[in-house]
């Protein structure tokens, strides 16, 4: 990896091992390097699955493989491999799916459909199978690894490996949860950003564990975005193993479903924020907080507008309270404002209000918010009750270096 | 101005004078500078004038002015003020327009609404009437003025004075089209993007002039980008003497309307490529080509989907044939594609074909093609007959540097 992200977290946290749940990482060598790249996470009977996948109309054949199994609701096995997206690699590519999930299925004895594959990387090389299934093989007899190992081997540009915990009280039993992820480029809203997995003890039915990822996605990832470039191989995969020993949550209505829901919500806004603080050459993290829209959907549209701004995450590199950007931003949106309603603030100071500068405002915090790591942009459009938040990160020279300055 | 973009041409063109037009330039000091930044142009008594402005949901009292002015149908004068943008700046802004407006309508003895006011520059500052009034009467002085002398006097970060001329028969009437446009930055599409101005001397009935300049501008500046971003005072106004004594146009029925058509066309495409070619930081001019889509709207918004991809953008900038990124923008756009029939050529080579990469195509023409000034972009996605295409630049360094390295 290359040098970590002025962003990351201190240090990869203390992460507990989530019982039915065995990490293995081996070298497929998909790349020419000398690690491992080939993840691969055994699941114990019984454990449920939901996923969200990415939106994209051009998907690799591992989303189509991942869309058509999380449906059935059950899963034993979870292969991830680093270094090659095998996207738009036609016929080859779902073949070389099509033996991954067999030799799995063979291995733990269990149907093909229970083996959730993902693989990220470069675009349009169909994945070597012999890479693949030698790489299977040496996983199969490896010793089991920690959390920290296998997030490292799922990673591929990024510059830390990303993990979060989070607990939840179902009844008098506690259940854990623990993610880890991937993702720093190609990071865009509106969908399952990169590839994430999230694995808990608890026992839950497949159909509420999809319909509560569904919705924390809906609050977490679709909120993030690194450069509006929506990945082809987008997907994040929630593990239930049911070895907590709950009651099995089976409806909303449940005592501890609410309580595991917020505890999985959270899971998903550490790991999307974690891949922000990663997105590519990033030097701020940045929330924008948009209230008074028509409606909370207007509110996250006008929010990506400003946060997918190359201008507006320009000024914030250079430390630039420039909030005509940000007005650019709302007005090029499309969606309802009006500008003399409108009202910006950086940090705690209110910019400018109704249609124009606030006059005389302080611009000493304003000065002093820019410089720090976590900035925020508030807007208020003072139409409706409107709301959203979402998180970017800033544009500066280490984007362009890293995408344009080297070849793929 | 800073140095030249590599992509400028050579030198200004060779522009006619327009009968029943004449320029002036002043310096009004908007900004800390020794340049003239204020120019004047009056027209001869009669002149049809059209205009298309920013969609933006805030723009500015100079486009909002514009707008209620243009159903109008006559002008006689032009202001285009650089250095101060006078978006979103309340009441004071509207107020400095008017003051504009009146005196300007005093001096040539006319309406206010004949008048036609743009400023462009730092947003949020209103205009100061007193620099605007000191700069008008020294234009009201000045000697006439050439057109590159206007070009570079409505420029702000432009590299280059941008111009272009064409000419059309009516009949038996030669008449001369001029443009002049200035732009660089928070460029994008879907709109008149841009400050931009046409003049020329044939007699053309104000609402027929609309009526060409809203379709000219659908093919032509709705269809560039340079950031994606959509600026508050966006507007290109097309003015006509008469004085070319043509037979007056008044449908498109009239002889001699479809060739004049076409030439104001092929003059708002031609000022379009100028201010890509002067994108901020640009260094390569791309087109990107889209055929097969289910319609021509569709294939646009495939194209602007490329074209607004910083990852492919900074792919070009790195020379680099990530076809990848290409796949990835389509698959993004929310628009139909069929991944499976998706073929894509960088120049005249076909680098992926029906879903995956074409095999042992040769690179060396990807290569030479890749190192040249001018890319070429095709997608065809085997679908229908809806076909577009759409022009930006790479995204490079010199981007951020402008917008992040230096305070606004």
């Amino acid at each position: 990896m290359t040098q970590r992200s002025p962003l990351a977290p201190a240090a990869f946290p203390d992460l507990p091992a989530i019982a039915g749940v065995t990490t293995r990482v081996a070298r497929a060598r998909y790349k020419n390097w000398d690690r491992c790249d080939l993840t691969y996470v055994e699941l114990t009977e019984g454990t449920a699955v939901a996923g969200v996948t990415t939106q994209s109309k051009c998907p690799s054949p591992e989303v189509e493989w991942c869309r058509d199994a999380i449906p059935l609701g059950s899963a034993r096995a979870l292969v991830v491999n680093a270094g090659n997206a095998n996207a738009f690699t036609g016929h080859r590519g779902r073949a070389a799916v099509e033996a991954i999930a067999a030799k799995v299925a063979n291995h733990v004895g269990c149907l093909p459909s229970d083996v959730f594959i993902s693989s990220t990387g470069v675009i349009g090389v169909p994945l070597p199978v012999d890479k693949a299934e030698a790489g299977l093989e040496a996983a199969f007899s490896a010793e089991a690894c920690g959390w920290e190992e296998a997030a490292n081997t799922i990673g591929t540009t990024d510059t830390y490996a990303k993990g979060a915990r989070t607990s939840a009280m179902i009844g008098n039993t506690r259940v854990e949860l623990v993610g880890i992820i991937k993702g720093s480029g190609m990071i865009a809203p509106d969908m399952a950003t990169m590839l994430g997995y999230i694995f808990t003890d608890a026992a839950v039915e497949p159909k509420l564990l999809q319909q509560m990822l569904s919705t924390s996605n809906r609050r977490t990832f679709s909120c993030i975005t690194v450069d509006s470039d929506t990945s082809t191989s987008d997907t994040v995969l929630a593990f239930a193993t049911g070895k907590a020993g709950n009651a099995r949550l089976t409806s909303m209505d449940d005592a501890g479903a609410d309580a595991f829901h917020a505890a999985l919500t959270d899971l998903c806004l550490q790991l999307a924020h974690l891949v922000v603080r990663d997105g590519e050459g990033a030097s701020k993290f940045i929330e924008i907080c948009v209230n008074g829209a028509e409606s909370d959907a207007s509110a996250h549209r006008i929010a990506l507008s400003i946060a997918n701004s190359p201008l507006v995450k320009t000024a914030i590199a250079g430390e630039d309270a420039n909030w005509g950007r940000v007005v650019m931003a709302v007005g090029k949106a499309g969606e309802p404002a009006d500008r003399d309603k409108l009202s910006i603030r950086f940090g705690a100071t209110q910019v400018a209000a109704g249609g124009l500068a606030v006059e005389g405002y302080d611009e000493a915090p304003v000065v002093a918010h820019l410089k720090g790591q976590d900035i925020q942009i508030g807007v208020d459009l003072g139409l409706g009750e409107g709301r959203a938040t979402v998180w970017t990160c800033d544009l500066t020279h280490g984007y362009i270096s890293i995408n344009a300055d080297y070849r793929s």
